[in-house]
């Protein structure tokens, strides 16, 4: 990269992905996953009016680069002001605004060991330092981040809830608590991406204007609109003006805007969706049951099955599934990495789980 | 902003638009325009084979993060390898990448003044040091652009072929000769928006791999997908490369995906378009004519017409046609600011124009 002049930063960082999509592998394997669960994607898929919405867009017109429409009914659902809201490409977008707007070359930014890579990948892509503690019984602890964050005064300190990839939760109003030992110098950046799938009580229960957190949102998790790349941040208004510094202002794709206006508004749609994913959670569990592993209790879409062994285990299963046409991920991380991540199927999908997991696991025992 | 740790970078920002959208002035005007004709959209729409392929597309999966299709396509269509072409969220969002990988504070960039709004912005926002010189004759002056160049040791120095606003275009050829000029240390950006719809030999005919040059195309132009945010990215292997250490790898809307590469295979449909868009640039050129205007050649989806008067003539007439419902635009400096830049529209919208512009002038000639 030598010819390029590079800045300093761009030219000591790798060129890499957060991770490997499911497109690569299957390129990769010569042939597609049969049942693709391990990207937490929501295979129910949005709502019928959303796909109408996308389908019935004018594609010729940019999109509003308000996202006006979008953020009033945000702002309606959440009871707040649309000056609480910003939308952006996808959480992954709306990380990397953030990161740009905070995070200086050296900056102190906590998060947990094993937690969202793509966070870590913009982190350091604007130079920050990346300050890491461990999960505390399969969950991530608020106590340790925020104690973390004060003794290396963290611009941010990342935390989300319900967890990926464990699937574990606080309750709001525990986390609320928590917060009081965060930094008052520290931003929480709250990544509630789960959130619509979790239990009751698990939203953090403080004003929208609390200048000490920013949420983060999405259409990618129940709304089943992943491939529209729509998320939303909630914050101080103040701290979401800030954002229009940097953000690429006609970014947001046009029928992704309506598609996820729509969603929004399908209110029976997401209630299946949270029923099938509830189920599907029972039924992974039940799998796992079955072969003797056991399944963790889950908030999201998702579920976290521990293997029963240590990380080379999980990760060999993990390939005996990949073998056998089964698309799931795993924590990068020990103790967690004992464990291989499920994304909630469909019952066809989770049938093709239940008949390739007996024999994947047979062989990923025998080494 | 003074309680949020913003960078100092950040903080010396202002929370600004590049420019303002359309649906934010028919908010101000509490109604929507009549013709969108300020935006340089296509108003002939994409090819009905991408709007097929957009509503078909499994919204619920991401997006695949290579775009490998999109890229095999576009290498066989411009005849070079995937490895010298990036997909990204339109050219604003590559310019934005670029400008992350090459611009750290003070650094020297180059561009024409009332050349692209977003690329200054972007240059701004990663506190690049924008150095700008004029048009010449109504076109971007390369020898001028590239002496600066050499004279501010510029990064990077922006030139696009057709050139937006003015529509004025330089062979690429010529270009090509005057490349030799360009200094060994600066990297020539060259938009190609509107590559599509110039006369043969517009584009430069050079080899993907020079290292001096990065080309831009979209597929928001002549492709009618402005809404689905596809632009790519020609250049060197080792440049593309390094676009992978910043870039959002998740970042593609997945319909968007779809669509571009649908679009892309209908030779017919941008056959029609090209004609569409050479009729209607007659069209503006007769409507200008019948009230004593000069409309300027134009080898892009816009017509810049000359006012006869200057640049507040010019905003005269604009707020009088966004009276009568008709969107249009300007360039942002002198001279170029005594036109004003209307964009290929239906014949219906164009009659629409035809019949609104003489009272319109007539209104902003009385003052």
């Amino acid at each position: 990269m030598t010819q390029f002049r590079l800045t300093p930063l761009a030219k000591s960082l790798p060129a890499t992905v957060p991770f490997v999509g499911p497109e690569t592998q299957e390129r990769a394997m010569g042939r597609p996953f049969a049942a693709r669960l391990g990207a937490n994607e929501s295979v129910f898929g949005p709502s019928p009016a959303a796909r109408k919405a996308i389908a019935e867009t004018g594609h010729w017109m940019y999109g509003d680069a308000e996202s006006l429409e979008l953020r009033e009914a945000l702002a309606a659902l959440n009871g707040t002001a649309k000056e609480n809201i910003l939308v952006g490409e996808g959480i992954d977008g709306l990380l990397g605004y953030l990161c740009r707007l905070f995070v200086a070359p050296g900056d102190a930014v906590v998060t947990s060991d094993g937690a969202y890579p793509t966070f870590n990948y913009h982190v350091a892509g604007f130079g920050g330092e990346l300050h890491r503690v461990p999960f505390k019984e399969d969950r991530e602890d608020p106590a340790a981040l925020f104690a973390k964050a004060a003794e290396v005064d963290a611009k941010l300190v990342y935390l989300s809830n319900p967890d990926n990839p464990m699937g574990s939760w606080h309750e709001g109003a525990d986390l609320a608590a928590a917060m009081e030992a965060l930094p008052a110098r520290t931003l929480l950046v709250l990544d509630e991406a789960y959130i619509e799938l979790a239990p009751e009580g698990t939203a953090l229960p403080l004003s929208f204007d609390d200048p000490r957190v920013i949420r983060m949102r999405t259409f990618s998790k129940a709304y089943g609109l992943a491939g529209a790349r729509v998320g939303y941040a909630l914050g101080h208004p103040e701290l979401i003006t800030a954002f229009h510094k940097v953000r690429n202002h006609f970014g947001m794709n046009r029928a992704a805007q309506a598609g996820a206006l729509a969603a929004l508004q399908d209110h029976d749609w997401l209630a299946r969706v949270q029923a099938q994913v509830a189920e599907a959670r029972e039924r992974i569990g039940e799998i796992a049951w079955d072969n003797g592993l056991v399944a963790l209790p889950s908030a999201a879409n998702f579920v976290a099955v521990d293997c029963g062994g240590d990380g080379a285990l999980a990760k060999a299963l993990l390939d005996r599934l990949f073998d056998r046409g089964i698309f799931v991920r795993m924590p990068f991380v020990a103790p967690q990495n004992r464990c291989i991540r499920i994304s909630c199927g469909t019952p066809e999908m989770l049938d093709l789980l239940a008949s390739a997991l007996p024999g994947a696991l047979e062989e990923a025992r025998r080494g």
